[in-house]
């Protein structure tokens, strides 16, 4: 799909500076400032790129101010990472929707409900007392299991499994392979032998979550497992059960979030970050990539390392340690400084 | 499912002590004491939670032994935690029985031998040669490779994959979208490529063993990769080829365990931990989260950290690393005290 | 299947020294000197375990150069694990063939192009204008999206997902549960929320890379997510959008590339390594496990630790955080010197 450069203004709500002339230039794609061709559009979200437009072949590109000295067209938005956002979806790659209705080689249990609009893809199952909002898209291979709810306009990729008893919001995006509501990792030693404690609980994923591929998000004991709306997790993340998370939280890759742990809204964990049991972190706590937090992190907080500890002190103290050959040079110089002194004074004496 | 306190008292072998008019009310949950409503039973797990009894609301409590003053129903057992396991198991959600035997859409090798009872669910693949126990449960879209062995009352839920030549014991659990029996990561750099060594080796997972959604773990080049009776394993956990590991261990969420581990019995990993290859773990040892062990460690020992160390030794460590900028100041101030000696032992020279 | 010593020695190339009259010795296995028994060939790949020969029950050994005093057929050849790769394919256990053609339970595009000689698996799902090139295998429950190809000889094992305008190469193999080209972590915090980045790019995966199982590789927010030819990686791994690899690297278990990584040729990245976002690792970089990137590496070096430095460096600065008690230790003795050197001053003024 092609539009002009005019066009793209106008559909993304830009003003259209610099070279009026290139206005019917055809766009088709969005790319970054090193790659982009004639027929593409560019974008400055760092001003660290600016001094490469110069040399940027784009045929258009998106700011946030008018580039002086610049001879391409310039669409000027307030915010252009929303313009971005907005470029890309007109230029996204056109696929064919997902048939609606239910595939005839899924095998949907006669007292499910399957909303209007929705599509269940092949191979897909459906277990008793599911229900299934309108616009949903189960992709071929997912598993459903009993009483579990997925709301409207909802996503699951291929080969999702939601065990019985989930609850998922509506807007709720889950990518291939993930696992939501299996029996979380819970045993008592009784008797020679790890005894496992059922879980009785569920999970709650709140409107406009997304998860990412090959995920894990183990059912409760009790009550349920909660993601809060808006909330965002990477691929490969285990979230166990009991864990209660507030909402627009971004969780990176590989995290480790265990068993009861809390985390207010907007906390954001780096990648392959790891929290023990029962940890509580405030709203808005930022985690360092591969932290390891073992306490409770009040709001608003950024951390790093294992013990995570302030993000400022754990960087000084990281620098500290990396000077420890200067250090123990050190103690080695005074150590003589000092024998220099004890001998002259023994000399003395 | 309701059932009254004093119901409940007989199904878990408690003596029914404290209020005893409360022995007719209507139980249809366990939870926490937190947590806990009129109609659901809580537990005392830990001491600290004592002084929140007061306040709970629990129609009735599961204690070791009667807390005094309290004016609740009080079912006192010997081990809270079996009890627990029994009162969960007793309110369990009821759902509906995988239906036995083969569904239609199940793809089962004309050869292969399916036991009595047994459950094979839709889109199930089962080559030729496996075996499935008695009463086993192959949840919907896994794969039985060529050969396989799955031993009786086993639970494989959905779109789990078993390659070739697998075996697994009775009571097994393996959570959805797992991998069992993939071909290790051994590779030999030859003529300007890594060239795979053929893995002609298995997996043995014997009885009891539980293993989580989305785990990995491979088959051997020679002999088998082998997981030990009892042993339990969290989510997302790799174990590589050749790994050997003993009865009863306990491994925590996003573990990497190396090629060729020994691990004895009653090993416990903590979350994040990783091997290096060829590592063994004597019987009883514990590894805390996020260490990494690279050396052999003694049966029973203790360890943490990356390169991971005894663990007291390790804290200890830690707590020095997070005084180095102490530490610093005070080489600081010690040169500084040195200087002025030497500046008097100059001006008096 | 069983073959004698004499034909093995042909089949690989060897000469063969030692005992001649064990040349009509059958053979059906490969096995370590530690276990291999009578009818079965072991190999010297490592000198320590020449100690172990002698005890060493196998009928043949295959080694580099001629063993003394070893009473045991002796297989001589240049490359030890070429031979390895060589006898364990004779002896690899044998497995049937997949099915050629498209099974009567999958559902293929119309449009679709399936190769001569393919096999498409039970309820594999390929989508339109996708193209399987010839003799490759999907195995069952794959998906494969809109207008991906997969190339010849490819391996696709039960589960995989390929999300639409993916390419895979020739003789490349992805293992079971794994997931390639889902939409990369990028969102944009736009009035209170935060927004998914649209990610109009896709993945390339070059001739020869072979992915472990539970893997994801995102697909590119613009232009390829790439993997370099040859490339082999392990199970669980996480490799963001826009990650750009070279040739013939070696990914292990557990590790995370986060988005806009590039990676030269043969680089090597140990288990649950994790590079931040946007880092440039030289060709033959090698990254010691658990280690996490947070600055480009030049080319060749070695690293370890978080954050990564020269690999020397981090083990001498390790060994030195490990001698901490001792520096605190030798900080109080020389304390106390200068105290004492303090006092003598003192008592002399």
């Amino acid at each position: 799909m092609e539009i002009t450069v005019a066009q793209l203004a106008e559909r993304i709500g830009a003003e259209s500076l610099g070279n009026t002339a290139g206005a019917d230039r055809l766009i088709g794609a969005v790319a970054p400032v090193d790659a982009a061709g004639a027929g593409e559009v560019t974008f400055l979200t760092n001003d660290k790129h600016k001094a490469s437009l110069g040399a940027c072949r784009a045929g258009a590109v998106i700011v946030a101010e008018r580039v002086e000295g610049l001879d391409k067209p310039q669409l000027v938005v307030k915010n252009v990472e929303a313009a971005l956002i907005e470029a890309l979806t007109i230029f996204a790659p056109n696929l064919k929707s997902a048939a609606e209705g239910v595939d005839v080689t899924a095998k949907v249990a006669d007292d499910a409900m399957i909303g209007c609009g929705a599509s269940v893809g092949p191979g897909v199952v459906i277990d008793s007392g599911v229900e299934i909002g309108q616009n949903s898209v189960i992709g071929s291979g997912c598993k459903i299991g009993e009483n579990s709810k997925v709301g409207a306009n909802c996503r699951l990729d291929s080969n999702v499994v939601i065990y019985h008893n989930c609850r998922l919001g509506n807007n709720v995006i889950i990518q291939a392979n993930s696992t939501i509501g299996a029996t979380g990792f819970g045993y008592s030693f009784i008797d020679g032998s790890h005894r496992l404690v059922p879980h009785n609980g569920g999970v709650v994923i709140e409107d406009f979550v997304e998860i990412g591929a090959n995920c894990c998000v183990d059912r409760a004991k009790f009550g349920n497992t909660i993601i809060g709306a808006g909330t965002k997790i990477d691929n490969l993340v285990q979230i166990a059960h009991n864990v209660v998370m507030g909402k627009c939280c971004l969780i990176a890759s590989l995290v480790g979030i265990s068993g009861s742990c809390r985390l207010g809204d907007g906390v954001a964990l780096g990648g392959q970050v790891g929290l023990a049991d029962n940890v509580d972190l405030g709203s808005g706590v930022m985690v360092a990539a591969q932290s390891g937090v073992i306490n409770d992190i009040e709001a608003g907080r950024q951390v790093a390392w294992t013990p995570a500890i302030d993000k400022k002190e754990a960087y000084r103290t990281i620098n500290l340690v990396m000077r420890l050959p200067e250090i123990t040079k050190q103690l080695k110089q005074l150590s003589k400084r000092i024998e220099t002194l004890e001998t002259a004074k023994d000399d003395k004496s």
